[in-house]
């Protein structure tokens, strides 16, 4: 089957439901952003933010902000927002931290659920292609604990299934992988893990607003993720945990700083857990950078998720179709799941010179990014992206793969990439 | 001997060397602003470095804003400039996460050096009136690690010569008492404790850019601190944390997340710690926030520190000389040490109605804190305070004490406050 022409992308951006939305971001003319996976762009909405909470809450309100300007509720009241989007009930989701520091918490409080249930169950299982710093985060806290906490890693020699022995404490996933895309099956796969008496955390930094995400029906235990890629927060915004409301007041978490005291302000001098989910903050949040997160929120609650869903399905079959019909001989390997129900919401290839390639691509204003081994990665964000980009993307890349246009000195020489 | 009148307080604003710095702050006219050592006021520099990280690195840079805006190297270069601040030398320094995040960090690799060096030190040394967080990062750190590790809080009772017994793998103080603003002499401290076999860990929030730190010539091990008080870098803003060379590549934190990777783009996937002080980071830092301390910390950096010391010395004894003078028999107890060495640069009164004489102080313009049990807290900031501020304070004072102004329903009632 042929794949669509320029003018066929044109009848779909035409009737999309979601264009309006285009017009809520910043983007240049001419600009063909594929990274809104790694970092989304700016809201308009944004910057009225940024000069409120700088002028008016930080240079007007000054302390009395911490009431006035409720930056007292912020990590909860935008935790409400992101559960809406993650499946989440009332009460289990906060912002605050870092992904990998609320994975550090999440997983701290898995351990010492089972350190209860099962003593014996000393492994931390994730898997050898997750995001580096999951596998990091398990691994300094395994050696932190020095007890005999192992992680031990899935790949395709140790399947999840043969992982699974009844020493696994805690099996922590990513839902839609950071490189390939793929994404497991949640439900699925937390029963699976059940099953075995081990633990599920969640890591949607590539999954909230990008995939259906339902928590509480794919009966997790543990959720964390990043606000500034589909979610549009903002260079570095905070990130944010879930927690099973079962697990809330049972298990603590070791970053027991006063934000998680039951009462802060009595100043006590012994440390007693909040009940809920406040007891997984820890320390006072960056309240900038937090509440430039609300304006691409509220964009993402205004779009239904099946419409957002349906729209990144498309995008990527067009993607993966163009170039299976322009792109033939020239070195590409698709590592992205051909199936749609199990990839995510970018698409990533193999090139043998990936990184100069995608240098090339973006010194003609096609902006994905390079992840290594030589993954080229194009972000599908049905938000502001439109039919004819993907068109205009993959023509570029066929001319620059057929031209070799990338074998220059200057997309040859490696810089740090995100 | 009396204290001064309201024109000899102007005489001096007249021949203040710092009096040009207040032009560089947002205040409005007639606030008398006692609470910088909670929230520092916003430099005007603070909008246009808002709006340039907002509108131009976010909105026009997008992820080219990584290398281009310099977001990669935020944390070591706002580190190398709060370095010049606390006496650390080059590369000791990051800009990072929050202040109990760090904290944790610091406890975590003092405890691996004690392991190593002499297992039997499981004893966590800390004050009872210490800021309450640092009490309780302790003592989540000690219960999660579950491995005999305790926590021992010195007072009144157990002054710290009878703590320092060879148990105690290490000391964490605050340089300057959030509550009293008593302040440690930093040198002799850290000798009494590494005499005892101990390591000492400084908290620099109420001290950095507010008395003169000098960590190297203190002998400190570690050490954290909060940029949004004193150093006025936004509602909060990111922290830093400082280690001593000598265990900066021998020990590490089990915050491991890929920012502390030594290669964190080689997507490797297995941790090892980089060299030298980013192997304190962890995650992907709130940007927004970060690039927002810098307008505060060039101010800093412009005033000289004993100017910042004398004038800081000079607000309290007039404070102090004026409440003296004018309100006896008012019930106010000065919790404070008397003597200008031994304080940093807050004076805090008890009052058994602490909490509503604040409010009605507020009420009027004059924003100071309160803090359990019964504590006025008055921040002195010689970058933007005036002479005739504190005398204009404490005839409100005065004034609210003898006609029990405070006794009022709206100021009775309590609220939270930071």
């Amino acid at each position: 089957m042929p794949s669509l022409s320029r003018s066929q992308c044109q009848a779909l951006d035409d009737s999309d439901p979601l264009a309006y939305h285009r017009s809520e971001f910043a983007l240049a003319p001419g600009l063909l952003y594929f990274d809104g996976n790694s970092l989304g762009p700016r809201p308009h909405a944004a910057t009225a933010a940024a000069i409120d909470v700088v002028d008016n809450q930080w240079g007007k309100g000054l302390i009395g902000s911490w009431n006035d300007a409720g930056w007292f509720d912020l990590p909860q009241r935008l935790g409400r927002k992101i559960g809406m989007l993650i499946g989440a009930g009332d009460g289990e989701t906060v912002v605050t931290d870092t992904t990998s520091i609320n994975l550090f918490k999440a997983l701290s409080a898995a351990i010492q659920i089972q350190r209860k249930r099962d003593p014996r169950r000393t492994v931390l299982v994730t898997e050898r292609d997750n995001f580096p710093s999951d596998i990091y985060i398990a691994q300094g806290l395994a050696a932190f604990l020095d007890q005999g906490y192992e992680v031990r890693l899935i790949d395709e020699q140790l399947p999840l299934a043969s992982a699974l022995g009844d020493d696994v404490a805690l099996v922590s996933l990513s839902h839609v992988n950071y490189r390939t895309g793929a994404m497991y099956d949640m439900a699925q796969t937390t029963e699976q893990i059940h099953n075995a008496g081990a633990l599920a955390i969640w890591d949607l930094a590539h999954a909230a607003g990008a995939v259906p995400v339902d928590l509480r029906a794919g009966d997790a235990d543990f959720a964390v993720g990043c606000t500034y890629k589909y979610l549009n927060g903002g260079p570095g915004s905070p990130a944010f945990i879930w927690v099973a409301k079962r697990h809330q007041n049972t298990f603590w978490q070791p970053l027991t700083g006063w934000w998680s005291h039951t009462s802060p302000f009595d100043m006590a001098d012994s440390y007693t857990p909040a009940h809920g989910i406040s007891r997984y903050l820890c320390g006072t949040q960056p309240i900038t950078s937090m509440a430039l997160i609300e304006p691409g929120l509220d964009i993402s609650l205004s779009a239904p998720m099946d419409h957002v869903r349906a729209k990144s399905i498309a995008l990527a079959e067009l993607f993966i179709s163009l170039v299976e019909e322009h792109c033939p001989g020239l070195d590409l390997t698709l590592i992205t799941p051909r199936s749609a129900e199990e990839r995510g919401s970018h698409v990533s290839y193999f090139h043998p010179h990936g990184y100069a390639v995608m240098q090339a691509l973006i010194a003609r204003g096609i902006v994905g990014d390079y992840r290594e081994p030589g993954v080229l990665r194009f972000g599908l964000t049905p938000l502001y992206m439109r039919y004819v980009d993907v068109f205009d993307a993959v023509a570029a890349l066929r001319e620059i793969l057929l031209s070799r246009a990338w074998d220059q000195p200057q997309f040859l020489k490696r810089n740090a990439v995100t």
